[in-house]
This record gives C-alpha cells, sequence and structure tokens, in this order.
C-alpha cells in the first residue's frame, strides 16, 4: 500500500470524510513534491493534488495522478466529494486564520486534526528513509572536524557558529531545519553554548540552549569566547533531502576541567542504559524510566536533564521529516515502540556548578532492540591547542 | 505612550476587550524579551507577561512590571479582567488548535484576530528601530564582499551559500530569520541563483527563488556549479538584533553576458521611479504604479517581477522585526505610506531568455519623501577571476 492509501485508512478509521494536508513535510511525505500545495486525501476516492502556487514542478515532482491549479479552498471544495463526518486539517500547524477560511469554503462542515493520524505513520520509517537519516546524521562528521578545527581559546562562540554552519553546508546540508512547534526556531548550527551558557536555559526547550546574540532571539551561540578549560557543547539539527539527524556532543578546550569525567561517564552510561530498552513493544515512558534509574544509580539525578525546578521531562523524541516529531520519550507517554522508528537519545548532565556534559544520537528500532544511525565515537572529546583530540571516555 | 499603551489604545478602538499575543516577535516588540511569554493586553488595566517557560529570564529582560508563570491558557483566564467584546489573539500565525485551546479557557468569549491593529503600529519605526535596521542592512557588506570573493567559474551554488552564511554569521547576523507566512523558509543566505535556476520559480513567492538541494526544499543554492559569463543572483533576509533587511544584488562571473547591460539600466530605473514617489500619503498601489509604469517606458514590462503568467504583484513590502511584514506595495493596496515606514524596494527582471537581473534595498519614509538605509552601489557588478570587480551601470 501506498503512503496516500495507509493514511486515507487512517483517515477512514477516525471517521473524517477526507483529510486536507497543507504542511510543506507532510505534502512532501505523501505526494512527493515540496512545492506549496494542498493535498485532499478522500478514503475511497482518488488523491487531488492542488498546486498553490508552481503547477508545472508540483507535476513533475508528484507521483499524484490528478494534480490541479488552485490556492484557495474554493478550489478543493469544487473537487471534493465528502461523505458524513469532519473534514481533517494539520490543526497543531495551520493558523487559525486558514482554518477559518477553510471553514468557509466547507459551511456546513466540522474540522478535526489530522495531524496525529499522519504524525502515527510518518513515526515508522521505510528502509529509504532510515537511510536518508544515515546520511543526515552523518552530516555531523563535518561539524565533529570543525570543532576539532576551530575550538581554541579566543574563538567566539558565533565564530564557531560560523564555521560549522560552513562545514555543513559544504557537506550538503538543505541549509533549513523543519520543525513541528510553531514557534520553535534554531540556526542551521543548532545550539552552541560554553561555560555559564551552558546552565543558563533560555527560549528553547528544557536542555542546552545557549544564550545567542541578543535579546530578540536569545539562543544559540553568543558573543562569549572560549577559555582553556571551557566545556562546550553543540546540539544541531541536521537536515539533508528533507530528512534530519539529531546529534550532539560535549567538547573541552584545552584540558578537561576537574570532575567532568565522571559526568561524561554518567551520560554514556545513560545514553547506554536508554538504548538497551529500546525495542518494539515497549512504551517510550519506560525508555525514559530506564534513563532515569541509571542517573539515579549513578548519583546525578539532580542534574539528569536539568537542575533545580528545571528538568526536561524527556530522554529523547521521534524524528524525521520534521525535527521534533512525536513521540516523546519521556513521562506518561504510554505508546508503544514500533520497529522502524528513528528516535534521537540525548541524555544531559546540566548545573551552574559544571556546565553541561550532552550526547546525542539517532537509533532506528530493529525487530528486537535498536541499531546506531551514525558511528561517530560517543564520548566527550578533549581539544588539544595543536589540534589534537582525546576522548572522555 | 508606550508600545503597549498605543497598542491597548488600538485593541480598544477596535472593539476588543483585550489582546493575548504569543508570537515571538510580537511579544518582543511590546514587552522586551525574547523568551516565551504570553502578553495579555487589557485597555485601561494593567498588562500582564506570563512566562511560559524561563520566569526569571523574562522579568530580567522585560519592562513589563507585571511578569507571573503560567504556560497555559487557565493561567491567563485566572488574571484577565476583561470587558465586553472579542478576545484578541494573532490568528493569522498561531495554530488553530492553541486557538482552541485559548477557546476553553475563555468558553464564552468570541475570538478576533488582533494582528492587524499590531502589525500596523509595527510598521511605523521610531529611531532606535531605523538605526537597529541599518546595521541590519550593513550586514550585506559582509555578503557582497564574500560574493566578490568566492564567485568564480566551478563553485557550486551550495558552495557560495556556504561561504555566504559563514561571512554573515561573523559579521553579527543573529542566526535566524523571522517571516510572517507560517509556511515561509529561507536559509540564513537566502536565495541563491545561477544560469537556468534564475527563472526556475519554485516553493516560495513569485521572486527569483532558486532551485535548492532536492525536492524537500526546492529553493535555495543548489548543486548547480557557475560557469563564466553566468549571472548570479542573491537576495536575501539579513537580522541583526531582531531586524531585518532584505537586499538583493546581481553579479557576473567573469564577463557580462550580452544583452545583459540594458537590463541592469532598466532595473536600476524601475527602482529610481519607485523611490521617487514614496513619501507620506501616497499608497502603497501608486508605488507599484510607478515601477510597472517604468518597466513600461523601458520596454521590459514582459519581464517585470516575473514572465509569462507569474508576475509577482508587488514592487516591495514593509519590513522590521519580521522579513515580511505588511503592507505590500503592490496593486490594489490602498493602504498610505506613512513616515518611519522602512520599505524594501525589489525590481526584478526574469526571464528563461537571460535568466534574472534583481535589486533590493531599504529606505525609510521621511517628512517629504525616502532616504536609503545603505551605501552599497545599486548596481549590477561583474566579477573577474583575478577579483577585479566593475560596476554596471
Amino acid at each position: 500500500m501506498s503512503r496516500i492509501e495507509r493514511f486515507a485508512d487512517a483517515v477512514s478509521d477516525a471517521g473524517m470524510a477526507a483529510a486536507l494536508i497543507m504542511n510543506p513535510p507532510d505534502v512532501y511525505y505523501l505526494s512527493g513534491t515540496g512545492q506549496p500545495c494542498n493535498l485532499l486525501v478522500t478514503p475511497g476516492g482518488e488523491p487531488v493534488l492542488f498546486a498553490r502556487r508552481y503547477l508545472d514542478l508540483a507535476r513533475r515532482a508528484s507521483h499524484v495522478e490528478r494534480v490541479l491549479p488552485g490556492a484557495g479552498f474554493s478550489a478543493v471544495a469544487r473537487e471534493a466529494r465528502l461523505g458524513d463526518g469532519p473534514l481533517g486539517m494539520e490543526l497543531d500547524k495551520v493558523p487559525a486564520a486558514l482554518v477559518d477560511r477553510a471553514r468557509r469554503a466547507f459551511p456546513d462542515r466540522e474540522f478535526a486534526d489530522c495531524s496525529g493520524l499522519l504524525l502515527a505513520q510518518r513515526a515508522v520509517k521505510d528502509a529509504g528513509e532510515v537511510e536518508a537519516m544515515r546520511a543526515s546524521v552523518r552530516l555531523f562528521d563535518a561539524v565533529h572536524a570543525a570543532m576539532c578545527e576551530h575550538i581554541r581559546p579566543g574563538i567566539a562562540e558565533y565564530e564557531l557558529a560560523a564555521e560549522i554552519e560552513r562545514a555543513l553546508r559544504r557537506a550538503g546540508h538543505d541549509g533549513v531545519v523543519f520543525q513541528r512547534r510553531w514557534d520553535a526556531k534554531l540556526p542551521m548550527e543548532g545550539g552552541i553554548a560554553s561555560g555559564q551558557n551552558l546552565s543558563t536555559i533560555s527560549r528553547g526547550p528544557i536542555t542546552v540552549t545557549g544564550v545567542g546574540m541578543g535579546e530578540a532571539f536569545p539562543m544559540g551561540a553568543s558573543r562569549r569566547r572560549l577559555e582553556r578549560g571551557d566545556l562546550v557543547n553543540i546540539d544541531l539539527g541536521l537536515n539533508r533531502a528533507g530528512y534530519h539527524g539529531d546529534m550532539a556532543r560535549t567538547y573541552a578546550v584545552g584540558e578537561l576541567p576537574d570532575g567532568i569525567e565522571p559526568l561524561a561517564h554518567a551520560c554514556r552510561e545513560i545514553q547506554d542504559a536508554a538504548m538497551g530498552v529500546i525495542r518494539p513493544g515497549v512504551s517510550c515512558e519506560s525508555v525514559y524510566e530506564a534513563a532515569k534509574a541509571a542517573a539515579e544509580r549513578l548519583g546525578v539525578a539532580d542534574v539528569f536533564q536539568g537542575y533545580d525546578d528545571l528538568h526536561g521531562p524527556y530522554i529523547g523524541h521521534s524524528i524525521g521529516l520534521e525535527l521534533d516529531e512525536p513521540p516523546v520519550l519521556g513521562p506518561g507517554v504510554a505508546e508503544p515502540l514500533r520497529e522502524g522508528m528513528v528516535l534521537a537519545v540525548e541524555p544531559k548532565l546540566i548545573s551552574p556548578a559544571f556546565g553541561a556534559v550532552n550526547i546525542e544520537d539517532e537509533v532506528v528500532v530493529t525487530a528486537d532492540g535498536c541499531e546506531l544511525l551514525g558511528d561517530l565515537p560517543r564520548c566527550l572529546f578533549v581539544v588539544g591547542e595543536s589540534g589534537d583530540v582525546a576522548r572522555i571516555p
């Protein structure tokens, strides 16, 4: 069954008359085109792709047979042959005013959120998608090389960001990162933070965010200059051919600060503990619980995923055409893992006392466990002033 | 009067009971913080800033006196003392599902779109904002230097993008670009296009978009390598301290192709014609009409802002905390210009026959005309293989 056929079945099972898909990564997933389009999926009917702008390009890129011009919802309403039930739209993503316009084109119709159905389908990757994500994860090799080349006392976080971005673009990054959350935003090099910026958690989710260049966007690289003995974290969204990776590593400038080695060990052990329980059927929550139990056993529960009243309720998340896909590997998430899911696993130990140590990698859920998508050593790197690199642990 | 006081007056004049502001650039404009917050503005009442995440950071950054914790709408509902009228929200930006959650917290309340009120206020910049935008426009100097240094036969568009991004980050770019449109997306280096990619208009608005690295995001720099005699366009969103510039220039690789010089002249003359009519009281539409009349007079109307059935209905747009602010300088937009508006003026001549020639600059509307925010020559640049640069015209 094709992706559209499977989605049509889910729409039907949910009692919806049809689904109207507009969010670019969703349209791309189902129809194969990245052009701005509305895709009408009707159970039992032929899918129709409405090109909001460039009809010829949409036709050329998409495998959908029926591609029509149409920027507005009236074109959709003219073609739609809907049975009973609400019309599904991506209500978590499409602005309210735009949905209101759709309501006017379908005046007596209820509307329902169909994002959950599509995201549940997208969560299980096929073999081609897993290969695409392997290639995306491999982009981090260029990041790592640039970090090792440029991390020296005196360089500013934003200057380091410039080198990371350059390396990523040259390695084939698409240049943009897709995020599901409406107000999420990341520079291409993601979050770079050092020194006291490691434990200032700002703007984004509870993680190592950095503090940014100013108050208008207070996260990411700042003007702070690295000093010998600093830790530096990088955590970023990689995107190649539409598929994302999410990788993080910690670097030390010139020498490893006192007390960090056991934290690097602990971070790796927590990640191992989480990965150790990942297999089909296990709940998202129990992956989090395994990580948390490891943090407790290792005596780092007070700095696990944050500190004081800031503890991020997650150990990872699904990832694919968007960086931040559901499900979250967090408390209260009973959803079972399925074979083919790709998960980011990201323990981080954060405290004003030492800064932060983090590590993040992707795994694909296999029939009886999981498999790492990358092969970069999962450790902390101490970058010497002559460019020598030592690994901890 | 403060920004919040003026906005509260507009909310009152529109008959709304209050406005609940969530979009980060809007929250930043009114409250001074870039932290994720909901800002409740009630005519006659004290504004309340609800920190969705980092209360201390929001308190430290904001001049709003009453800053409370509160991620959800129930916290807002508990504090709100609303008179008659709908509650304003940014319905053009906030996803429908989130607005539905707000509806549940205010069960008997109508909701209205308050974005127009706030964007109308934001459109007129104060002196500090104009200075911020001058600094943002100046970021293009680094772009221009990198274009002149790296435009050579053999370099790929994406490799050029890597150098532009690096130069921008080093010059102090915030690392992200804010756009109002829900599905708009730009790499940091914006659109880079050359050769046949100049006239393939893809994904974004009708402009020089480039074709991108693949179908998942089919705009921006591609893998195409520059050849001697190519034209290269760059058009990008600059962002420094939250304020944007939007600049474009055209470069020729090694030599100027036949027939391009008159087009470069025409592009500059069209821009001059548009800028020549900009002053307070003139309608947005008439700026477009002046540009279009110049294109007709110069014999380039058939390639003005596009070709065949693709002609972008605009000659420019307002710009500020977001790259793509209203009003648009386009047909049917009767809104009069006001002193203090900052406008991007962007003529472009596009055709499969020659590619594209474009130019874009910002002006601020003054008491009796307008003033350019930058001082980069408004011309086409021919970049020689030894790095010599000639200007046309």
